[in-house]
């Protein structure tokens, strides 16, 4: 299969039918399959009565190794350190370039509070403060991924978040060093060699020497994504992850070879994986499409890539960079590149998407590791209604109500009138309670 | 019954198993049962299948009537304008008035994007868009709520939502006037009169008339939040609500009878409705219990107030006031009024709350109605980790990344040592394609 080209679909907006071929192409059912449902809340209903043993069990179950005590699952501040201090000095100082920038983005997303005065005095504001403790679960099945414990710990720590908990699978028991290094970079507070699902049911409701958290945020599977669903409002979650996509929209501006190497970089991830380009000149089209024959064979994963691009990708010609923008609008991708000249003037006309990268530069692969924001993203059309993940997902805002004795009296009335209408009396009796000079013996 | 007594839980902070008795009181289970969730599951099913004749049979099994046409179901702005121009000026007024102060409060609350530049002339930033078009769910069953309107609509519309859809149930097919006036002064833009699992099934995925929206707010009972819960990914939600709590902290600065108004007021919504008194004046205790014995016989709905406070209320004696905001760090409260002398110095030590109300004139119904923050507020605890419904649900945030030639030189040499860690290795080759003079044909 190796030296066939590769088939990837190819649209174009000027296609009957077009419309209906986009929504085929970006279908992707979000609701677990119910299998995996009923074995996420399984492993669950397990943590929860088992305990430890549970911990023990379904690692030796799913991750394939046997720890004696749950306590060999602990992962220490000292771990961390030792493996950061053990790493080969391009990885060390790489990692920690990547997390000063990733730092330093985050600083600019701290909130304030606000207090606002109305013309009786009374105070209305609002105060932001940092989560207690969050869980930070960290994928790591068919690879290790130290750059997501940069992405998801760095900006709970900029919150202010005084503990900081991991969870990360170690397949065979291999623990991976760059994995611990990041959490010593990334201010994380302890951790545990635990992965899937059962690392999430001991995280929402705590289990032996894991403590119960307030959030859990991460990427993670299928089983995780079902977890994470099912302990929704016990514990908060950033999100139910699907799998990545890429939009690109370029012009001839771009390098065909730049262009199919970020396709790539997107379609490794997984056969599910989405890369989709978008271009107005079909040359460029052409181009991109005989760079990825050209460059595939090349790649170690090309099998994968070969399958995601061949179930999942597609090549679109559309009439102009307008039309291009109303697809990303409709498309809502985790990561789009603007692969064109003076990619900022469509800045304005885009309404949906995760990440937006300007410019042939700047590569998706620069934001999944140093450019500075977080690479947890919306995904598969949830940039609609969310965001990247940032440190306001470590932050929860309080309403703040101070009411003066002439502030009580106007309001008291306004409220006791809304609250007849709502037939709710105590409310109403509660508000007429704070009206100067209110005579109580009136009641009901 | 109704001349005997409340019996009112009375624990001490100084009794030996104080705190199991905190947790027990505070138990509350999160997840639906089962059933309710098969239920919520099977409605949801039967609107992807059936369309708009779902939605005429469960509004005829649940709401107790009958539409010929789900065109019927349609609510419109004209429908909105005539019921406000219809209303008693008294309560014309109060509603505006009421409108006119949340929209003040949340104007404050929009928040602007930013844009930071790096040492070799790279570009970061955040844009902040609103959603093209949210759902405000409006409970209608045992009352009518037309401040929840004001309290979910009113953030959407000054986050920029241009679609603002409503959907109320309409018991026997009345509409009620205050919630259509309501929607007129929200600035919502068309409703529906459906209601339970079936208006969240219709909201997520369109059905009929009823568009898809992009993310569903507001409290609803159990079936709503069930049904929330199952299409939480394919839209956004806003929390799963639990039922409405208060925790009032006082000393002998209240008046002992607007504090159990201030508890009946948080009572009478619900028997699963709870409120707690603490104070470390044990006076004061007994003094809210004489009132409480006093005022009950006088509240129409003196029979749910009773259930409530009996089954979940509570009044906690502690040492100090120090102890009684540990106890509220503890609970997490979705109210918190702090009726005592100099509120705001203990601001500072407390974490977690849904909305603080300092002094004895910030009654909790002050904040239901008009004083300007959302009453749609994070119950049951998860104040630690989520926020008051505010102007930020229904905006989300977009990273934006430009890099330069020389920026994308070093950010790519650092992405390709970490992506080579990683293990992947199309992220890699992408990133040293923009190293300047990198010669791809060294590749792989």
């Amino acid at each position: 299969m190796t030296g066939e080209p590769v088939r990837l679909r190819r649209l174009a907006t000027a296609d009957a039918g077009f419309a209906a071929a986009l929504t085929a192409l970006l279908h992707w059912d979000i609701t677990e399959s119910s299998s995996v449902n009923d074995a996420a809340a399984g492993i669950i209903a397990q943590v929860r009565a088992d305990g430890p043993a549970a911990l023990l069990a379904l690692t030796a179950q799913y991750d394939g190794w046997t720890a004696a005590r749950v306590e060999d699952l602990v992962l220490t501040g000292d771990d961390f350190a030792a493996a950061f201090d053990g790493l080969a000095s391009e990885q060390r100082d790489s990692l920690q370039q990547a997390h000063d920038r990733v730092a330093r983005y985050h600083e600019a997303q701290r909130q304030g509070g606000f207090e606002i005065d109305d013309e009786f005095g009374n105070r209305l504001g609002q105060r932001v403060t940092p989560m207690d403790r969050v869980g930070v679960y960290v994928p790591g099945g068919q690879a290790a991924y130290p750059s997501t414990v940069l992405m998801t710990a760095v900006p709970a720590r900029v919150a202010g978040v005084p503990e900081i908990i991991m969870t990360v699978p170690t397949p065979g028991g291999a623990r991976n060093p760059l994995v611990l290094a990041a959490a010593h970079l990334a201010g994380v507070t302890g951790g545990y060699a635990v992965g899937g699902a059962q690392a999430i049911a001991a995280l929402a409701f705590g289990c032996g020497p894991v403590p119960k958290v307030d959030k859990i945020v991460g990427p993670g599977g299928a089983f995780v994504a079902a977890a994470k669903r099912q302990v929704y409002g016990q514990v908060g979650i950033d999100a139910i992850a699907g799998p990545s996509e890429i939009l690109i929209i370029a012009d001839d501006s771009a390098d065909p070879r730049w262009l199919a190497l970020d396709l790539f970089s997107q379609a490794e991830h997984d056969a599910a994986a989405q890369a989709v380009l978008v271009t107005a000149d079909p040359a460029v089209a052409d181009a991109v499409l005989a760079q990825i024959q050209v460059l595939l064979p090349q790649q170690p994963r090309a099998e994968l890539i070969r399958r995601s691009l061949t179930d999942r990708g597609a090549v679109i010609v559309c009439a102009d960079l307008a039309e291009a923008i109303e697809i990303a609008n409709r498309v809502a991708p985790e990561h789009l590149q603007l692969a064109v000249r003076e990619p900022r003037s469509w800045l304005p006309a885009l309404r949906h998407a995760g990440a937006i990268f300007l410019g042939v530069y700047s590569a998706e692969v620069m934001g999944d590791y140093v450019a500075g924001p977080s690479h947890v993203l919306p995904t598969f059309g949830t940039a609609r209604f969310s965001s990247p993940l940032g440190v306001y997902d470590f932050e929860k805002r309080s309403s703040v109500i101070e009411l003066t004795a002439s502030g009580a009296d106007v309001l008291g009335r306004l409220s006791a009138t809304i609250a007849d209408g709502e037939g709710l009396h105590a409310h109403a009796a509660a508000a007429r309670a704070r009206i100067a000079g209110y005579d109580q013996n009136q009641e009901p």
